[in-house]
């Protein structure tokens, strides 16, 4: 089933370690919409200018993402540029150029109003809001935020969490939203925010998803285990090339995972996090989407099972 | 199978969020043997002084661990103090004491020679090989150790890694150890200098077991699955009262679940990953050795399968 993703549409230029790169192709919803496209169709709704080409448009159509929500507006796209030449775990940002996505006014194309999943990508809390807003009959939403819109955005983001199902975040943006330092129980505060379901990315040691009384992923075993979280591992990888856009390929697997199920079970919900993880273990192993562009379903499945053997006993 | 254990025996005075402590029974022996007694047979080798009373005694004995190797000095035993108020992940050490524990020469009963099991806690690694030299009949020896030894006494510590055949500390350590900030190229590293094994310790995270070529853990399902890596889950806990300990408990879980069973296969070396993390998940909620030393198997069980039930797919 389909998903709509908002968020942008980007081009980065990156410095790691292993090297640099000018000018790749990236955005949050790129990544999501990349990796989610193994799994299910999706939609992408953004804002690019005149420099987004026909070679950009290619990498969307060879996966048959849907890019009629792309908005192409005069003058040139979001421009990112960072480096993680001492941290790989956080981005120095060295230039920030909104261009066309300073005055983006999300536009939703008819043909997208029956999708049943929908992902806020990382934007503006008003924004993700009025796309939510504008699409009442989705099935599950999902979105990411961060650490600035927490900050200095609450009150809006706290009404985007109010219509949200599932919110991803990392370790540091969830003590930050619920003003705790207990990982547990700032889970349990950001669950009253809204979301049914937490997933806390941590990083080079996987991620945890918490889940609240309204839960979709009840198991059914007994009162005692409801709420009992589910941790899903990470690769331990021997190198990172680039760690850009890990965290939105994470959610691309999850999200496009769970989509492309019939039924939303405990089970769906703990794969989708294996799915999230393999998803962001590809982003990190070249620059830009370059790996996540390039990968064919065998490979998924492989890498699937080796984080199944990772993590599992027997 | 018995272990033997050579450590600190001490007192230790603790501030947490949770409150104060003053003089608890600790060590690292102390917390790895209570963990380790719930599998296996534990002998303790250590020095105390004259404020070791009957009270102290009682504890080991409760749990029939032999302390004939524990020696009665004059003087005062090893004193730690220490909080955890800013950060429950890094103790602020307030003072330390050696005592008696300065002048400490182990000395190994005759009745603990037949030990199949070593265990080599945090100690002067001149001690931890002098241990190990004189017991050359041992199956198998794990060890720990810190960032004061590897800091100013690397020399003296690599002598013992090479007599290792599995090593257990956290992720600054490995770093630190191998001089690479990339956890997989440290754990390699690692590795060349003997242990077949390494349990690199993530604290909330859980940890993750790294094996050599001379591995016995190899799964015999092809050479490209030999060398992977296991990673067993932390739980998630809503409050850690104190931490002091966390890491010998492991250790102790870990490592009394191997001499607990009679085949050392891959699947041994998996389970004692998740003992160990339930162990570890005991030790912090209560202070000291409080919790620790009132467990029962039950318990034990229950939380095993928490531990599955938290990190497994179906």
């Amino acid at each position: 089933m389909a998903i709509t993703v908002v968020g942008s549409v980007a081009f980065d230029s990156i410095e790691t370690p292993a090297g640099r790169r000018e000018r790749c192709l990236g955005g949050a919803a790129t990544y999501f919409a990349l990796a989610a496209s193994y799994f299910t169709d999706v939609r992408v709704i953004a804002v690019v200018g005149e420099d987004f080409g026909a070679a950009e448009q290619a990498v969307f159509e060879k996966h048959g993402i849907d890019t009629r929500g792309i908005e192409r507006a005069a003058g040139k796209s979001f421009f990112w540029e960072g480096s993680y030449l001492e941290n790989l775990n956080e981005a120095k940002t060295h230039n920030t150029e909104l261009n066309v996505f300073g005055a983006f006014e999300p536009k939703i194309p008819d043909a997208y109003r029956d999708s049943e999943f929908l992902f806020l990508a990382n934007i503006d809390p008003v924004l993700q809001r009025r796309v939510r807003e504008a699409m009442p009959g989705v099935k599950l939403v999902a979105g990411d935020t961060m650490n600035y819109w927490i900050k200095d955005h609450k009150a809006a983001l706290l009404e985007v969490l109010r219509g949200l199902d599932i919110l991803l975040i990392n370790d540091t943006e969830t003590k930050m939203l619920a003003g705790n330092n207990n990982l547990v129980k700032a889970a349990n505060a950001v669950l009253a925010m809204g979301p049914r379901m937490l997933v806390v990315k941590h990083g080079e040691y996987g991620a945890t998803a918490f889940f609240s009384e309204r839960s979709f992923a009840k198991n059914g075993t007994g009162p005692s285990k409801v709420f009992l979280p589910f941790r899903a591992p990470a690769l331990p990888l021997s190198e990172v090339v680039d760690p850009t856009g890990a965290g939105d390929s994470f959610a691309g697997g999850f999200f496009g995972y769970i989509a492309s199920q019939k039924e939303l079970t405990p089970a769906t919900f703990k794969k989708a996090m294996f799915y999230g993880g393999v998803m962001g273990s590809f982003a990190v192993e070249r620059f830009g989407t370059e790996r996540l562009a390039q990968l064919d379903p065998q490979e998924i499945e492989e890498r699937f099972a080796l984080f199944r053997e990772l993590s599992h006993l027997e």
